[in-house]
């Protein structure tokens, strides 16, 4: 019987990469995405059919927070937009920030790997992100992990950790790694915006044409 | 204006000494229960009726979560009855162990934080719950409190600590602490099961029972 493992799947790029490489390791990937309030549903979609296309279990979590502080989840705040990557980059923490988002997901996968009997929990957070999201950060994550570690049963026994294989790359070597593991990256969507198509403007948009173009690969989602 | 802090109350005994303790700080305090499904709603009813008392604003979140796992949110599973405080202590972690629950409440309570400008979270965790539960240790929230410092907004900008003031604390002098602060102990509900007296024979009716003993006082809810 494989091992377990919970994803957690946004609907992005880099959660779908994370989920291809945990089943490419062998395990048995349970995928878990958030209905949490964001703009819109589509990125739940996506990540249900990326689920599917991994041979994943899905689970969807309501959670709905009785309160704003996102241009992420409150449409009354504005997105940024058409910002060069340098300004991303040096702009520090976005509007986008959700408080405290990864630490709610990372905690509720945790809970999820104690009850199936998984013994991972893998993110897709990555060194591009960690500039704007603190919670995004290899040292956060790390400690997390520790907390983890420390604050769960499965964790005291040594039969859970917190992964992050992605965080020391780039957007680009993520990419590449995508294609290796044949991730179906035209059914990803990355865009904060709930558009047909990508909005090409949002922080979000800007990043990943950056990292298709680096790896020297056409975004099949722009198709 | 007096500064703001979030402060996880379950109904209980530990989390009501808790919240008198951090209004009496002088912190406008935002009390913060979980409906995840629990065996019993009266300790949301009582929850809210602290909450009063402490003049402190309430907010219940709902978090219903697909997994089940532990005695105390699944009534198939058997609560462990008539165990003396020894057999309690020495027991390990008990079949009523939440996964990761104050990992996810601790994380919703970090993001209610930012969202709101509240500066502290307070959790009522104390050194007699550490034998059984992981979530309760200091060492797992000492390490918690590094990651919502490292992986906030507002922590990384030195604006958001979690706090865990009874941490050192056996349950006897939380009883006293909550004396002299004017905790309204006849509100605060410890037992696991649902009646509509306290069942006397689970292990929080037997901790409690215990922890008044020493202090040496009548505890009255018991009235």
């Amino acid at each position: 019987m494989a091992k377990k493992a919970v994803v957690l799947l946004s609907g992005g790029l880099d959660s779908a990469v994370t989920l291809f490489l945990a089943a490419a390791k062998g395990y048995e990937c349970f995928a878990l995405s958030f209905d949490y309030g964001q703009r819109h549903k589509k990125e739940i979609a996506r990540a249900k059919r990326v689920a599917a296309l991994a041979k994943a279990h899905f689970k969807i979590v309501s959670l709905k927070l009785p309160w704003k502080g996102s241009s992420l989840i409150d449409k009354n705040l504005a997105l940024p937009v058409n910002r060069t990557v340098r300004e991303i980059r040096s702009g520090g923490i976005p509007s986008t920030y959700v408080p405290a988002r990864n630490s709610i997901f990372l905690s509720v996968a945790a809970s999820y790997a104690e009850a199936i009997g998984a013994g991972k929990v893998f993110i897709g957070a990555h060194s591009e992100d960690s500039s704007g999201y603190p919670d995004c950060r290899r040292g956060y994550l790390k400690k997390f992990a520790e907390a983890i570690r420390l604050g769960t049963k499965s964790g005291t026994e040594g039969r859970l950790s917190v992964e992050f294989p992605l965080i020391k790359k780039r957007k680009s070597g993520i990419i590449k790694l995508g294609v290796s593991l044949g991730v179906p990256f035209e059914f990803t969507r990355s865009c904060y915006r709930g558009g047909i198509k990508p909005c090409g403007k949002c922080d979000s948009c800007i990043l990943r044409a950056k990292g298709f173009k680096e790896a020297g690969v056409k975004d099949p989602a722009l198709n």
